[in-house]
């Protein structure tokens, strides 16, 4: 059984070079070579394990990511890794921990808010880690609305220090990872008070914990949240709750960039311009799109693979039953998933390319492209974590999370979102029963990934922002100025909107409407830039036409499942709609001998999918079965309780049991 | 803060009489008083207490499982309640335990499949609890196909034994509840050989641990098959796998109320009805459709409270923020489950009525009604567990639900079920962030219902049963057979038949369309049923108001979701379309200022919701704070590796560190 691969005829199958595709996944041929090296280092190294993480007891959960978290430090320091390398090193490591928030959050918003002076003193301290940082913005009874938050922060002229305090209850911080039991020092977000003057919410470097002994500062009440979703996941991070008593810090501590407050209590703005705050909000949603098509990528290989060696029904004399992704239906849920990761894994690449482009622009003073740019990967980053409910990773040498956007004012949740692909937990369903088993890696995945939606509670903001962005290229469409790049469509829209403008309701009543235009916008793009993928060269036999399937297969799909409103509008008729079935169902047919293959390409460990149904040699159900014996109930043969609970039941003895 | 009701304001908008409600809900006087009491007798012991489940270790857990389960006896033997008092007792101490496999499968399938000197055996043994029974069907390998089992059960006419084996590791039995650590006996499925001759699958009572010291019986290897899904939840459960080496049963140990082996090894079938099975499974999944409504019903009421309580956004003047719930946006995700939960509730009343109805009929050997009502009760258990994702619980006095049906052969999925309202995580979802939290009480409630759409993976072969039998009465619509009762609809489209019939291809090809065409039959039977109850007298000011705006927001929402299937008909206009919105708009106002009155109507304690943020009083914030201490992290404040793991990061000592 060792070493026999039970997916070797699948891979047999395929019709297209998979090296080559492992390379066009990855993004470029160095970036394969220090994936493909680190996850491998990762994947070897017992430090690093993580297939028990399941049964452990919260302490020994979180403990055991302490030491992890030094371990890895420890070997990014040993083996000299670059700063890319070790972004991967994490990355592959693949645990919630506080160095996400840390070199995530922490050093992005020191990065993007602090001065140069605050920059010089603190980032070295934080690059070391002598000092580990968390991020406190959300408040127990305030979420998404930054504007609402009940934290101050009063300037004291005599003594030339802000003191931070919560007012109430509800404005004890709550939910910053890092902050429950590691972080020494937080930017703690709060209202600014200047000579009785309220001047809206800024950020400010607070210590909290003594850098000798751990123990927190005086007017410090600080713990751990307790218990989240899921096995594992996010409770290996010490989301935390924190309530500050009239806390004093230096006037410098407030992070000064774009305002500041005087020694003489003045409070004004700076000559930054804030624009540069949005081309490092870009870089992060960016990176978040990226991770998008990872963690989908990661559901849709275990299915795949298991969809590949699970047989239901279907046999013929005594021979082996059908293969489920045999199974037309099987293909209709799994294959636009499979489209969709790559997708996202597009469009994330040409994001990265415009974050590049604005970047330059905006270091040469032409903020020109900024209103789309934003438009973009606002919308972007919606779509695809909606898509797959995935988990906020920031990248280590990304920039600033902190939205000073969050001005935006409609907390309106979009029904059309959550009915959207909910990818991991798809997945998980078309696993079958064991998919539910944690061995599967799938509950963990779910619960790690579904946060995103919810967590920070802004996506429906962003479409919305999106939203304005579309509606106010459409009130330009008359005048001179034409619309360019991603929005050079409404050209083609302008004698629409002249004939029908009977619309006599406001933004927010129309809201829902809004996002769903938005929705649609995204996915135009996110179509646009496969098909653009498509023109350029792609080597390797056979890659290109594999991509040309799903490519169609994403944009079909969308079709059928928004056909309501292709034919509400006129834009298709049934007989369309039913011609495009049949073509989704042809192309599903041309994927199935590529599927597996087609997930190889993503070159993901068995260590990081962390799934024995998704396991690479296809040998399942020995792994699962040996797997079910370390469970810490099969430690003994007859269970703990027995004497107690079990005998007594048995031998009739219940009413005079000790219970 | 004590005693102050934070959610008064919103009850005394209540246009209805709630107590009235609330005997609507439960069903009748009696219902609510056996429920009342009952659950406040579970709620106010500290035996039965809950909210510690997440941070137990798998150990700790299991372990407080048996001693609730034997707690809940002794206290169903000391206070002498009766049979339903009994289950109700079990239903509302909400745990997954072994007890759920032994009332609710293995004691059934004895008085389903049993032979009346077989029942004389083995009941009264189980009903007093002396044997601990588990029902052992799927195999690591096979799930929903029965007929795919690989276990065998071998006649050896010598000794007058089976010879029950498993050949492959695939035959290993998989997934039983209480198998894994606490059954002293099973229901084993193999396939039959008698003879040399293979003769099916039937069922066969083994013994599987001594009585005497619990230790497994030679050549039986069982153990527990791991962690599952979630926090608590079904790692409550000790679902198990079990390898048969050869082991030896008496040839009386076969369940031989339908098919015998006599001891000259002849198989043969008995005079006993089949029918007279169909009958105790239609019992068994009318319960679940009322489990169902349960289920939904908790999580909206979570949902509904903490939406009023929940404030975002949209202060005026410094006033407070606005009430989630006023958000059109939230009212269009929240009330429609909110109307489903109703819905299920009146539709399962009437189930349990048909059934009493067809048990009437079945005892005057009048069998016509039996496949009309096998659809209904088929395609709504279907329907409604995937609308709520809900636990299969079955009541102690049920009948068997091992499913002689199970010759289904088509393993179609189906996408579009998928798509419907996941009821649960949708609600979570509208708690924001805070519903990501155990002490919200939805991941588990989420963990524990999610299973039924995969554990048994057949909600999609009841929905092809059910288009059989549409398929069957609309064959017959030409002959002099009219169609009656649920189906007498049908009539009206017999001229429609005619017309368009230029379909082609097979059942198994269009089986996804025939699913779809099942799913809206069965849709129409709610709604109707929900109609019906309409028709009714209901007593109670403002009652019956108040289900008919939940009545017509049921259908609208339905009418909406699939608008795209009665435009593409031409069923309704573009123009009909909009209407039907702009009235589903004005039913949700209409809801608004009764939302919580009519959660409330459900009359479940806090013990029961087990949900901080869903608690009567809506002090959410306070309790929420008050729970994160709990925490097991919180009981040092400095963490437990904090001198290993974190000061070698600070202090620069990485390097030497012992990790």
């Amino acid at each position: 059984m060792e070493g026999v691969d039970h997916l070797a005829h699948e891979r047999n199958k395929s019709e297209f070079d998979v090296d080559a595709m492992k390379i066009v996944w990855a993004g470029s041929p160095h970036a394969f070579v220090v994936s493909d090296r680190i996850s491998k280092l990762v994947a070897s190294d017992p430090g690093f394990r993580k297939d028990n993480r399941s049964t452990l007891s919260r302490k020994e959960l979180f403990k055991n990511t302490l030491r992890k978290a030094a371990y890895a430090w420890k070997t990014i320091i040993d083996l000299h890794l670059s700063e890319e390398e070790a972004a991967k090193l994490r990355f592959y490591v693949d645990e919630p921990a506080f160095t996400d928030v840390h070199w995530g959050m922490f050093i992005p918003a020191i990065k993007g808010q602090g001065t140069e002076e605050q920059q010089q003193k603190w980032l070295p301290l934080a690059y070391k880690m002598q000092i580990i940082g968390c991020y406190a913005q959300t408040e127990l009874g305030h979420g998404s609305n930054v504007q609402g938050l009940e934290t101050t922060a009063t300037f004291d002229p005599q003594t030339d220090e802000f003191i931070i305090h919560s007012p109430t209850l509800t404005s004890s911080k709550w939910w910053p990872g890092g902050l429950g039991k590691v972080a020494t020092h937080a930017i703690a977000y709060a209202l600014l008070i200047v000579g009785g003057r309220e001047q809206g919410v800024h950020g400010f470097i607070v210590q909290l914990r003594s850098l000798e002994d751990h123990s927190p500062l005086p007017g410090m009440t600080v713990g751990d949240i307790g218990m989240k979703f899921g096995n594992g996941a996010y409770n290996a991070m010490d989301n935390g709750v924190l309530r500050f008593d009239h806390v004093r810090i230096p006037r410098n501590q407030m992070l000064m960039r774009v305002s500041q407050v005087t020694c003489e209590g003045k409070y004004k703005q700076s000559d930054v311009p804030r624009q540069l705050v949005y081309g490092a909000m870009l870089y992060v949603r960016q990176t978040i799109v990226a991770d998008a098509s990872c963690a989908l990528s990661r559901a849709v290989c275990i299915a795949t693979r298991y969809s590949a060696v699970r047989r239901q029904f279907g046999s013929q004399n005594g021979g082996p039953e059908t293969q489920v992704i045999d199974y037309k239906t099987q293909q209709s849920r799994l294959f636009p998933l499979l489209a969709s990761a790559y997708a996202f894994r597009f469009v994330g690449e040409w994001l990265k390319w415009l974050y590049a482009d604005v970047t330059q622009r905006l270091q040469a003073n032409d903020f020109s492209t900024l209103p789309e740019a934003h438009a973009c990967t606002a919308g972007l980053k919606s779509l695809t974590t909606t898509a797959t409910a995935v988990k906020q990773i920031v990248s280590p040498s990304s920039s600033s999370r902190w939205s000073p956007s969050e001005e935006e004012s409609l907390p309106v949740e979009d029904k059309s979102l959550e009915e959207r692909l909910d990818g991991i937990e798809e997945c998980r369903k078309l696993c079958g029963g064991h998919g539910y088993l944690c061995s599967s890696g799938l509950p963990e995945l779910f619960a790690v990934y579904v946060p995103a939606c919810t967590y920070e509670g802004e996506n429906t903001v962003l479409l919305l922002q999106v939203a304005r962005f579309l509606m106010k290229t459409v009130s330009q469409l008359g005048s001179s100025k034409k619309p360019v790049g991603t929005i050079a469509y409404m050209t083609r829209v302008e004698h629409l909107m002249q004939c029908r403008c009977g619309v006599q309701r406001g933004f927010a009543e129309l809201s829902a409407d809004l996002v769903e235009a938005a929705v649609a916008h995204c996915q135009l793009l996110v179509v646009s830039k496969f098909i653009e993928k498509l023109q350029q060269e792609i080597p390797g036999k056979g890659v290109k036409q594999q991509l040309e399937v799903l490519c169609n297969i994403y944009a079909l799909f969308l079709l059928h499942k928004h056909q309501g409103d292709f034919l509400s509008t006129g834009c298709i008729t049934p007989k369309h709609a039913a011609l495009a079935n049949d073509e989704l169902r042809s192309l599903y047919s041309q994927v199935r001998p590529n599927a597996i293959a087609l997930v190889d390409a993503f070159n993901y460990t068995d260590h990081y999918l962390g799934s024995i149904l998704g396991c690479y040699d296809g040998n399942v159900y020995p792994k699962l079965y040996e797997a079910a014996w370390k469970d810490p109930l099969n430690e003994s043969v007859v269970p703990d309780g027995y004497h107690q609970y079990i005998r007594p039941l048995l031998k009739q003895e219940i009413r005079t049991a000790r219970l």
